[in-house]
């Protein structure tokens, strides 16, 4: 059920509807728009009776929500959502379009640095680094932790950069929440319900990626379990599904971006590095994802990938990923995108 | 790495060798077989010396495990593992079939009792039913939570049923290993290594269901990251996985059966139940899966499927309960398993 | 559009109804019952006038076919399919368990002779070998031709099996219905139509391999190819599907026998040989086939595997088939379902 | 096995070499290539003597193809195939972007005309229409056959389109061969080997689509056969794979074009019409694979979808073909490809 108000509605009466909503035992949920508020509700076991909520003041209409997700779906919130990052001019969503760039592990300060100047310096205005890995092996190396959080934080001081890191359980969802500007929830987490409320109850923007084997009504309703908390700003995340296909580590589904769109409202960038686990891949499938129209690219980069210490064969060079952005750039523009210069001209200034 | 003790060693000097392993900075797992005992080692990044630990009394060889995967691997341990339950003679894995019967949610006391009288009476050993749900929508019904659990642990008082049912989060994980008496890890879950390691560190035997695109690999790692951590009692189980296929909720996999049995130690059940999502195809199902060598089924049963809160239509009737166990005693027989009769004789002579 | 006549109805008036039908433009299809014929009717391209048709001598119902497929269809024939081969109590679908075994190709006429005199032993009483051979190389052996037909049909006179192989093409297909008793369609010839319909026109049993990636709906709508030109003796198999898992060479997706028997009256054999790829599964898997309902098994077996043209890890043994026999003997008796004892008898006798 | 001629060797030293090779009972397959010819050698059961054929005249080296696949691989023809139209500018391959563009099937000459005379207009070099289709239904239509394919030979003549269709069998693969300049063989048919190697016996180019589950090495060996038999002029085609995805018809997979682009000299197409199977997400996909980098798009056009035969929920609209051919003009100038203006001039001058 969504309460949606007149364009003129004052703020006060849109308290008025969310505290008549939560005595009803209900939980609202205000969506602001460009032009009005809507008020996504939540908790009803069935039907509302919409006869209460038609007749209070600065309320427009009342209407049913179709889709079994509600408050990622369009019917709630027309506009696109954009995330923004005060105090910069970075944003997930929108115009612009968003480069997540980074190593998949923080391996060492030095590392993480080198390859923080490099991405700065050709554009990207996210930093990604990975300070807890879910890898497959118990064996593998897991990540330093908060060393690496601790690092990344620098690494936002010393060049501009907003950080993204993923969150595996309660402890590193509170250190990401503390040290990051966005937390990232993996594939494999996808659907781990409990971590999803968890961060929902954060504000900080989270970024899902899709799970392995995902529909696109799960993926939406993963993203749901965190709105439904109260955190509005996800940012989905393709990253390739597994299929019988072998020539790549998981198969692209760039078909999900123009899907997403049509049916909610949230953001959605691409990974062609675990989308295809090739060095070789990664440009074409970048250029891919801007067409198709996703918001951005998350993408792996090092330095010295023959020595990176996990997802080494699909990282980039710092040299490849600055052609990427220039090829970015020039694709953006024929979708009506384009790259924030701010970061990048002063880097080019240098 | 894996220390080979003598037949005749003494418990001193397995001891010896686990406290010498442990000075080196490394983990000793000791697994004690029908003949004699092995000591899996984990810790080590590289190669360990072997020169000292040959030469440790006690010690018959020291070898190298080739796979990935340790202490799951047939490598390490060659004697199957069964799972035992002191105080009663049901098992999982050997000779035995386990069977694990229940409705998919404890709903109520009442639709609780009804169910698992039935099933006792057909001959089950074990009893599932979920407190805590890992539901695809936020909306939906969630589990009745502690509720359920004291429900259950009634049903293991009057009818002598072991408890089977899922963790999500740490909570829940705390609540199964008090209540239960088998903690399950659903598919969802099944690379949230987070909670992988903190069942790892309980004492109560894991059912590890396989994740919806997880490869017999991963499957098995999964199961190396609970044993990773000292807690070897692991289960797995299949329950159908995400192709293309239309005419089922899942693709039941059974040949994954023999491919883990030549592997790994541990014992693998079948739940056709998720592995279809069709009540008509359940029973042949599961005559399939003891075909194929399972250790045992997994398989909702509800008195009142059309009224279920989850997964009424995969559920079968208790009758049909009753009717499967009959064909599964009988298929059993030409693969070498038995029904214990324990619980079923009494039950037959009501 | 379906026309059920009365169990009275005498073989002229049947005759009369499909004049009739013919008279409108459209096919007739006789598919006598039990207890009654049926005539199907195709050709049509919206909705017959059933008006004439009610009201022809011997017509019971004229009644609407929902299913895309119509000839494939229960709703058309209740009764399961047999195929039956005149001159021997071999049959597919009914109470027997129908069992093909051979090599992959032709190899030699020693080494068919040789598998043949061993599995004729062992109670099959079809003889599969290849003599066209689809390749995934052009380079690769494609087979021995006229020569492997010739061979086979020695087979035939000297153990009395009915002989089963493939047909690739117009040339392959002819050869195919001269010299064996069951013409095979390939998986990957599933969906050649062309193929389909000119085996439609022949009066041999059709074998219809499930394609790679085929749906339920897929399969039928193949057999109905066949069947729509007049051919009725169509026997379906399972033979793997392709999915990620890489544990096997193709998923074995079991599941599909009962759909099948709840959709259509066709029999449907499965191939645990192409389903797994690996020696080591065929066993288990035959098993589960048998205990999941299926008509019978299609397994390659072979004297010298490791010297085998084709197919070779996924052949089984000659004394493995002797075994396997045995268990599905066994695990027949729980279905209701007999393995036919008359070859077997008499080589158990020599 | 192949021999690298001198880039000076004349024209009767590479044909006494191919003589030479005959002699061996081999076949040779001469390559031309911009600076010198090599002659692939098919034919060869192991390993062909090479100390014979390094030492004729005009030999520079022999070498060993590792790949399965020879003629299609890179190994032994390093340059980019590029098929050419005599009496036309259009190409396949190189530095053009070819543009197939049509309905799925001829419905009637007037239908036929509008859509040519649109795709023209808007700048299309190829014109592809159905004329014998292979439908999942032996009731639904299947083609107007050999009318559909005069409608388009008077297309070409009136446009200057170069025709494009599928061949299903002998008959019609004839009749594709005389009145089409190009044949296309359907994923359905992909491994029909019969079909690819009678395809290969002719002199028309060849466009492959991809199996609907075939791997990369499956689809290169496929082309593979074709070439086998003397036909060099193969044009790939991906066209979405079979996933678990529900929000399209099938997964379009542009990752394999790299992949193909690094293994193969063939020239590779895109079509997102069967690659996303719905109208809206058919632009999005066709920018994504001028992106990745494909040789050109193939897709369905229709004046009036919503009456169309086949396919019509995945036909675009004659204006948003236009649209379309905007955008890609402009990503092609990003990955330097353009499209040819001949034709497009000529139209936009009317």
């Amino acid at each position: 059920m969504l309460v949606v108000m007149k364009a003129t509605a004052l703020p006060e009466e849109i308290q008025a509807v969310c505290e008549h909503i939560e005595q009803l035992g209900l939980r609202p949920h205000p969506l602001p728009g460009a032009e009005r508020t809507a008020i996504g509700i939540t908790g009803n076991k069935g039907e509302v009776d919409r006869g209460n909520l038609e007749s209070l003041s600065g309320v427009a209409d009342v209407i049913r929500v179709t889709r079994a997700y509600k408050l990622a779906s369009r019917e709630v919130k027309e506009e696109d959502t954009v995330v923004t990052f005060p105090g910069t001019d970075a944003t997930i969503g929108g115009r612009n379009l968003a480069i997540v760039a980074g190593p998949c592990s923080i391996e060492s300060r030095q590392q993480a640095f080198a390859i923080a100047e490099q991405v700065a310096a050709s554009g990207a205005q996210f930093y990604r680094g990975g300070a807890f890995k879910p890898r497959t092996s118990p064996y593998a190396f897991q990540g330093l932790g908060l060393e690496a959080l601790h690092i990344m934080a620098e690494i936002r001081e010393a060049f501009g950069l907003r950080i993204v890191t993923e969150a595996l359980d309660n402890e590193s969802l509170e250190l990401a929440n503390e040290y990051a500007d966005v937390i990232q929830i993996g594939a494999r987490n996808m659907q781990n319900f409990s971590l999803l409320k968890r961060a929902g109850k954060l504000r900080k923007p989270v970024l899902l990626k899709r799970g392995l084997s995902a529909t696109l009504d799960e993926f939406l309703m993963a993203a749901e379990y965190v709105m439904s908390e109260g955190n509005y700003q996800v940012i989905l995340c393709e990253r390739g599904v597994r299929t019988f296909a072998d020539h790549t580590r998981n198969t692209l589904d760039l078909s999900i971006v123009p899907a997403v769109q049509s049916l909610s409202h949230l953001p959605i960038l691409v990974d062609p590095s675990h989308g295809t686990g090739k060095r070789d891949k990664v440009l074409p499938l970048a250029r891919a994802a801007v067409a198709v129209g996703a918001d951005g690219i998350m993408v792996e980069v090092h330095n010295q990938p023959d020595k990176a210490l996990s997802d080494g064969p699909q990282s980039i060079y710092p040299d490849q990923f600055a052609t990427m952005m220039d090829e970015l750039e020039q694709i953006g523009a024929v979708v009506h995108r384009s790259l924030p210069r701010g970061i990048r001209a002063t880097s080019e200034a240098r």
